[in-house]
């Protein structure tokens, strides 16, 4: 098994889409030109390989502002499971594991124009329409989290099958929802940007409720995908932090 | 009110303290002798001021293979009721908010050689013993603790008292938890390491079940640190994920 090149199947630009859609700044990331650009550092980001180490580390250059507030699709994706998992697994199979779920996640993020801005332990935080912009980003964030579902399924029962045989069910919980965010710097060093406010925890809560291999979306997402795919249920959540039940919709492969 | 200067009381090297401990490399990061390094884009590590950007971002460079494992010490803090809060307050009011909890934590962390290793929302995740070596990384980890609740306990308070007065509780959660972590490379775009493993996974369902004001350490904090400061309270955690009761150990100021 190999971790693969999780931009084998993305569209690859030869200009930054973040500098050109926030400052119309043609930035060379590929090809000839970005040579002079590689030597001052300024390389593919990690968030997706069609930015460039500008948009990632220099949010308030390229903003103009310390932070703004911005429609957005929020994405978050888990391995269920995995914490009663990492008590038995060897480190290899453990690491293995964590990166073959996280260049999934990346490769479905990038397909639709979104980036995976964190990764913490196994999980990760996608945000759509920021900063390539996304008219139809709930669209896309689904997309995303079917591709997710999909290829993960396939990938992880494989990765199950040669290391050992789980008891416990192995698959990705995700959870999308859109709406108003604030996204800026906020770490201590800065030089790296997130998304908050309650659409981002909503989207987390949605999240930690998904059942393996499920896809739970906000109604904010239903009302702007209402040709939503897959099998649809409609579930009532009790949610940590939030007072009254969340409607929400789960999508099932 | 100000965000402040988070790195006013660290105690600062004219050397990376990284390269040197895990490369034996010097590494000037402040002085006329780091201008060169600068010139190449080698400067200070958001992740610690005492740490330089190949620290950061060159892991397998550094430590010569993938993925290391290795004691450490890990502690996961957060808002506590900030869902509740999200819902309510101006993205301002968020945004101060968020960035005043990261300035603290940082303080914390980095006075006790710490890195500030992930921040996703209102959270963070530290690491201690790598890459500065710690031997005593569970003390520091339980001091660091300390210093953020008592530091954010006031201004917090000041911060709630500034934007409405609160009725749900204001204050921070905390857990820290110790033993052998893999420490790696596991997002696609690669260049940013952090920790995973069982013992991460239970630092952080630690955090998630603080009160307010509570810091909660493992059996394993408790042994190693076996002269805990404050009020000691001594309780069974179910947690998700977890079969078994976890028994832990509740610090309150």
């Amino acid at each position: 098994m190999t971790t693969g090149q999780p931009t084998a199947a993305i569209r690859k630009t030869t200009l930054c889409r973040g500098c050109w859609a926030q400052m119309h700044l043609p930035v060379p990331i590929r090809g000839p030109l970005s040579l002079p650009f590689k030597v001052f550092g300024v390389t593919t980001s990690k968030m997706n390989p069609n930015l460039c180490t500008i948009c990632e580390r220099s949010f308030v250059r390229v903003t103009r502002a310390k932070e703004i507030t911005k429609e957005a699709s929020i994405l978050f994706a888990d391995i269920r499971g995995y914490t009663a998992l990492s008590e038995r697994l060897s480190p290899t199979a453990m690491t293995t594991l964590v990166r073959a779920f996280h260049d999934q996640c990346a490769l479905a993020v990038w397909r639709e124009d979104g980036i995976v801005n964190k990764s913490m332990g196994d999980g990760i935080l996608a945000i759509f329409n920021f900063p390539i912009p996304i008219p139809d980003h709930a669209r896309h964030a689904v997309d995303a989290a079917r591709q997710i579902q999909r290829e993960c399924a396939e990938r992880l029962a494989t990765l199950a099958q040669e290391f050992e045989p789980f008891d416990s069910p192995l698959g990705v919980g995700i959870g999308v929802h859109c709406g108003e965010v604030v996204i800026g710097e906020f770490s201590a060093g800065r030089s790296d940007y997130t998304a908050i406010g309650s659409v981002v925890n909503l989207a987390a809560r949605l999240e930690g409720s998904a059942r393996p291999g499920e896809v739970i979306v906000s109604e904010a997402v239903h009302a702007r995908v209402p040709d939503l795919p897959g099998g649809l249920e409609r579930r009532s959540l009790t949610l940590k932090g939030i007072g009254d039940p969340v409607p929400a919709y789960v999508l099932t492969a």
